[in-house]
């Protein structure tokens, strides 16, 4: 049967002051639709093709309670915690254990929960096409996004052989291009952007994991022996004590880049990362002036501007132009739009100066 | 006697979202010391001249409260209440009829709540050499501050013939200038800004009012009358039932422009009517960046900006320059430094929108 795994265990920093250590962005109203997480988004666009009752997610321990009240209709069993944040190798690999327990021949699509979809359609004709690819040739099968931009902050995949329309050998991964790169890529319409979205048996994904990370298969192994053996409680148990000496490491650099056979499917349906507060004006409408805004925000002679507030909150911004402000909890953040991915430097210094209650 | 009226009546919205309707200027954290409220720094100012039992404010009805919250030494009596805001002239002649029917022979200075002054030396010299005019001669006389850039945000006052060293007749009081004007007064030395402080008998400024206000001077000798005969109760009813009907108009326009025989005391202490965000900058010192700061801002790549946060909230500001930020409550605030007089156009296009809640 299909399985999908929403893997939404980020804890990223790059959309502070909305995202916090303990409200990440998958769990922002960053939706299409006014109000609408990232996480329930996703959620419902995986439901149509795998059945609620084998839409499984994947998080950090201390994010379950607020990620069950962000979608409260997936089956509290198929909710599995990480004790401790160890990246996408390890998050995949620890909800197959858990999946191929229930569901020995179980085809999986493993999909961030915090990224943004224009046209859903197209992302279930894709994603039907590499299930039905993974089931067939038993490979791993991912998603790549054709480029809409020479993008400098996303991972390439280049395009082999083509297999069936739309459907191809992935050549190789390869790492964020320059500008000049990404340029190139994008003309040569033979790179695809990587989104993280896989598509495998259980099965398979273990062995390869087992082969190129081998303690993490190890680590992996005794769970699934406990989860065999014990059941869930005992899992759990053997999963707080194995789980926090794996490493650290991302499904695409640890696994998939060194695995054989990898196919792509290309995906053309309006794809975004959500990686900045920039993005948001990449999938939502902007006013007459070119301000994009989300919350109440009030402008005047202003253009070009990103702005965002809470609920019950207001921005209002006067003759300025291109910047990003952002009113979240208790910060206010303002910046250029241009400097949009530099949130992380301003992130490091309330490090630095040990204001952790801020982030 | 000498006294003082604060005049804390105030609504201004320049400073918004500071400042709010129910939140003006004057209780704005907006001293010269960290935390110290505009409308403490005046009455701390005050004191020393003519004694706490002395100092009076007026202020309006329902600011009543946070302003005792403010300054809780001031007797509660020296408090006087405006049933509703009518501007300076008549705050002004309420408060000098309760002075006067305590001391018949009270020799008055009414200074505004809102002001920053930067040598207190300095104000003391002035105001000392102004109440000594007011009690000599009987005559109306004010501090006019000497300027020190060619601000056409002030009404200024022509400097007549000198009595003594500091001590001139004003010629006239000339409106708000052009940016030309402005300029010849700075260079001719023969103009000063109209800082609003005046001392005046009390018996001789409530004639003045008579004279150029008939409406408020009957008013408030009804106030009076009440007063003597039925003491502060009764006079407050009579307040609430006529006082609503008096011209609202400003000291300056209703009373003195029409005055004769006013005297200036020349200020040079160091004088801000903290009318914009960017005032602050005028009196509080600026990091190596030139930011002007109150309350948790982090910068990075970011100079020239004034930036106010409320306590236990953190503004970030990465990579811009000369702006004016501001959270305060329930809103944000940002435009460039240029354009900080129009917050106006911010607080009538949030009336205009009925979003009254933020005002």
């Amino acid at each position: 049967m299909r399985h999908a795994i929403v893997l939404a265990g980020g804890g990223g920093t790059r959309l502070w002051p909305a995202s916090r250590r303990a409200h990440p962005k998958q769990l922002l109203p960053l939706g299409a639709r006014e109000g609408e997480t990232l996480l329930s988004a996703t959620t419902h666009r995986l439901i149509p093709l795998v059945g609620l009752e084998r839409l499984w997610i994947v998080t950090a321990a201390e994010q379950t309670p607020a990620v069950w009240e962000t979608v409260p209709e997936v089956p509290g069993e198929n909710l599995i915690a990480e004790p401790v944040p160890r990246n996408t190798a390890a998050a995949i690999g620890l909800a197959a254990v858990f999946v191929r327990a229930r569901d020995p021949d179980a085809v999986v699509a493993a999909i961030p929960a915090d990224q943004h979809v224009g046209e859903e359609g197209g992302f279930q004709q894709a994603a039907e096409q590499a299930f039905a690819a993974a089931e067939r040739t038993g490979n791993i099968v991912t998603i790549g996004l054709l480029p809409t931009r020479a993008e400098t902050g996303f991972g390439y995949l280049e395009l082999g052989d083509e297999l069936e329309p739309g459907l191809h050998r992935v050549a190789r991964f390869v790492e964020k291009p320059d500008a000049e790169t990404a340029r190139r890529y994008l003309e040569g319409k033979r790179h695809l952007w990587n989104g993280g979205m896989f598509f495998f048996h259980a099965g398979r994904f273990l062995e390869e994991v087992a082969r190129h990370l081998p303690e993490t298969g190890q680590a992996l192994a005794a769970i699934a022996k406990a989860l065999a053996d014990g059941g869930p409680h005992v899992a759990e148990q053997v999963s707080s004590e194995k789980y926090p000496h794996v490493p650290a490491i991302s499904v695409d650099f640890g696994v998939m880049e060194k695995a054989s056979a990898i196919l792509t499917v290309k995906g053309t349906f309006g794809w975004n990362d959500v990686g900045s507060w920039t993005s948001l004006a990449d999938y939502r409408p902007a006013d007459a002036e070119g301000n994009v805004t989300q919350g109440l925000v009030v402008t005047h002679q202003a253009r070009g501007n990103v702005a965002v507030c809470e609920p019950d909150k207001l921005v209002a911004l006067l003759g300025v132009h291109d910047l990003v402000v952002v009113q979240a909890g208790n910060a206010v953040l303002v910046l250029p739009r241009s400097r949009a991915q530099d949130v992380r430097e301003i992130v490091r210094l309330l490090e630095a100066k040990k204001l952790g209650e801020y982030l």
